[in-house]
């Protein structure tokens, strides 16, 4: 709860509105937190900011099999509705690591993305309705579910994404698919990137849409986390299938396909996972990564997103100039490539603190932001702007952008009281 | 071109800003056009207004088969789009009755829908990147094309479907996909349409994916167009499954489920297309509804969607109540289920004409969509609000929303000279 005032932990949309009413007559600013996971700051009060917990409001109003679809409270845990979709024999597809502690309010307001974008996009795409509570303590509800519905400008996709700074998610609809009846995964090693870009390219014309993640490994980051199903490569893809079809058919087709990749010597070597225990043992290993690096020391963190082209080019230089300007500074690349998103982390040199190596953060964060510009990618990708990139957004935004963000801000939040200097900084001149 | 006083037909971005701020500087309202295809008089210009046709702007400037995108002008035909991309063996998801003269802009500024939302999404889903012109004369651009990119608030999704009021779209980055190697449809007869909404949902599961479209059509529909694959039926569905397997399996899939289908009694007769022109002639006669409704006399138009578990009870309940409120008024009935999305068209008693008629139109409007509310459903799904519909929106929206709308609109364009009139009624008091 970081350095809270005061924290509110409201039960029910009603207490919401009764609480951002009574801090609004205060003039108090007020900072929406769900499970706390967030990685930018986001939710995090900082002193003489109220709290305002959604934890409590944790109910599941309805899931709707034949629409397809959940309607739960912000406060609900990601996989707790996992939990409740896969006993109606349902998919809830958004799936991240801090799934057992995140909350449906924080994915929706920081439009989380995770290891399923591939195939079902990010929380935004997922998300067919809201129910929020503005800076006035007013509910606007938009919880029928529909598919298609065009009633005016489109207030949900604005609230989501804007992380507590434009009003407060109290409940959303989510959608719903139809459990898979077969799930597999693979994992390839291979020499290059540009061969793990190739292999994601005819995965998606060959598979379709079974292809349900693709994610990529450097060799740093496989080897903190061996012992893996195969030996330590420059580069490793775990890739994962979905589909309605039985398994043995599915399976086949990708044994087929591996089998071609291999012939053309595309790939190393290929595993594929044999059972539901190995499916999941894969992921594991994966999911492992974040804490791994906790454990190996900690590294500065980069959530970037590129054009899938220039991936490759992209990784080749900023190697070379982090080489050349911080020698001894060691990247763990891995990430969604499916999503062109890589988590770009830079450990310090051997027998350096991380603090030590902090201390040039800004510098590094400039090598990597200004390659991801001139390759243009964006120095944000799934896990927001929050506090930690506030300045690098005022400072590398769309100048016409940002203008009609600040717009927007104060016509929704004309006293700057959700979530004050998170995404936007308060100072910017924003015309008229 | 309506009514209008001039028209401006700029061929670049630039252009665009130099009329709008030439016209800024008048005082003028300003119409933005794309193929004038819509049903709702969202970019039809009144007297005193200027047009804006965007259709000059209409080149393809970027085809990204690595990222499977493509980045083009606002005035590019649909059509066009959707042949670029087969040439390079890719699909352009986005498809409706009017893609040979409706343009990209005009389908995201209304976010359109059609026949492929059951496994795409909307236009809106569909978009990776705007470039915007404000009411200023200012352009915002967002044409990286990242799948990933969460750098502030959510500009993108609130240009589209603001159906020109909020700024001028004048090119995007639309997703493609792999073409499919195969492509089929049937046409399935059936007693009800609960029989439909069960179909539907053993589809999704059996099929998954590969289930990309699936359209219903009534009696009063089928009769219209006939001759027909098969007798006409109380209800008709034409579902449509696309796969990047083999013809022959996927064949073999449908033909089991459909067996079963036809096993169960949940439907009467099915016909799978054999060939591509099969295929095609079985969505011609789909799309050819609109104009056989057109050339037998015309109907009034209802563009609505709902919950599915709600459909078969809505249709039954307003059928009852329009035979009671408008004796002998001929509903014609057909639309996306797989969405939803109803096309409840409803024509004159036999021997009475459209126009006679349409002096009932606020009150048969009233009676549907009271019941299109009572069922959780919208009165405006894939068609926008334009002038058609902005009485209805500002008595039916939810009055929190209606007023964030206003917020956000003199936010954006204080002058309200954009679109004026559409979507948003200006007279609504709508706070401080």
């Amino acid at each position: 709860m970081g350095q809270a005032d005061l924290v509110l932990r409201p039960r029910t949309r009603s207490e919401v509105q009764a609480m951002v009413r009574a801090t609004a007559r205060m003039g108090l600013p007020l900072v929406a937190q769900g499970g706390a996971t967030g990685l930018v700051g986001g939710a995090t009060a900082q002193r003489g900011e109220v709290l305002l917990s959604l934890k409590r409001l944790n109910q599941i109003r309805q899931l709707d099999t034949v629409g397809l679809s959940v309607t739960a409270e912000a406060g609900c845990i990601l996989a707790d509705l996992q939990r409740a979709a896969a006993e109606k024999n349902l998919l809830m597809p958004l799936s991240l690591a801090a799934e057992g502690s995140c909350t449906l309010g924080g994915n929706l307001a920081t439009n989380a993305g995770g290891t399923q974008v591939l195939r079902w996009g990010n929380a935004r795409d997922l998300c067919l309705g809201l129910e929020v509570v503005t800076a006035d303590g007013d509910c606007w509800s938009d919880l029928d579910g529909l598919r298609k519905d065009h009633r005016g400008l489109n207030l949900r996709d604005l609230f989501i994404g804007s992380e507590g700074t434009l009003g407060i998610i109290t409940a959303a609809v989510m959608k719903l698919a139809p459990a898979p009846r077969s799930r597999m995964a693979a994992w390839v090693t291979l020499d290059s990137l540009a061969q793990a870009l190739d292999l994601l390219c005819s995965a998606r014309t060959v598979l379709g849409d079974a292809l349900s993640g693709f994610e990529v490994m450097g060799e740093a980051a496989q080897t903190l986390i061996a012992p893996l199903p195969l030996p330590v490569a420059p580069w490793a893809v775990l890739l994962e299938l979905s589909s309605p079809r039985d398994e043995a058919p599915v399976r086949e087709d990708l044994v087929a396909w591996l089998g071609q990749m291999l012939e053309r010597a595309w790939v190393r070597e290929a595993c594929v996972s044999h059972s539901l225990a190995q499916f999941q043992a894969f992921w594991a290993l994966r999911e492992s990564i974040p804490g791994a690096q906790t454990r190996a020391g900690g590294n500065l963190k980069h959530d970037i997103s590129l054009p899938l082209r220039c991936i490759p080019q992209f990784v080749h230089e900023c190697e070379a100039a982090l080489a050349q300007h911080f020698p001894g500074a060691r990247p763990v690349v891995f990430g969604h490539l499916g999503d062109g998103n890589l988590h770009y982390n830079i450990a310090p040199p051997e027998g350096q603190t991380l603090a030590t190596f902090s201390a040039q953060e800004p510098l590094i964060n400039r090598v990597i932001f200004d390659l991801v510009a001139k390759h243009q990618g964006s120095f944000s990708a799934e896990h927001g702007i929050g506090r930690l990139r506030a300045e690098e957004l005022a400072h590398r935004g769309n100048s016409t952008g940002l203008a009609l963000m600040h717009r927007i801000k104060r016509a929704l939040d004309p006293q700057n009281r959700l979530n004050p200097g998170r995404v936007l900084l308060a100072s910017r001149p924003d015309g008229p």
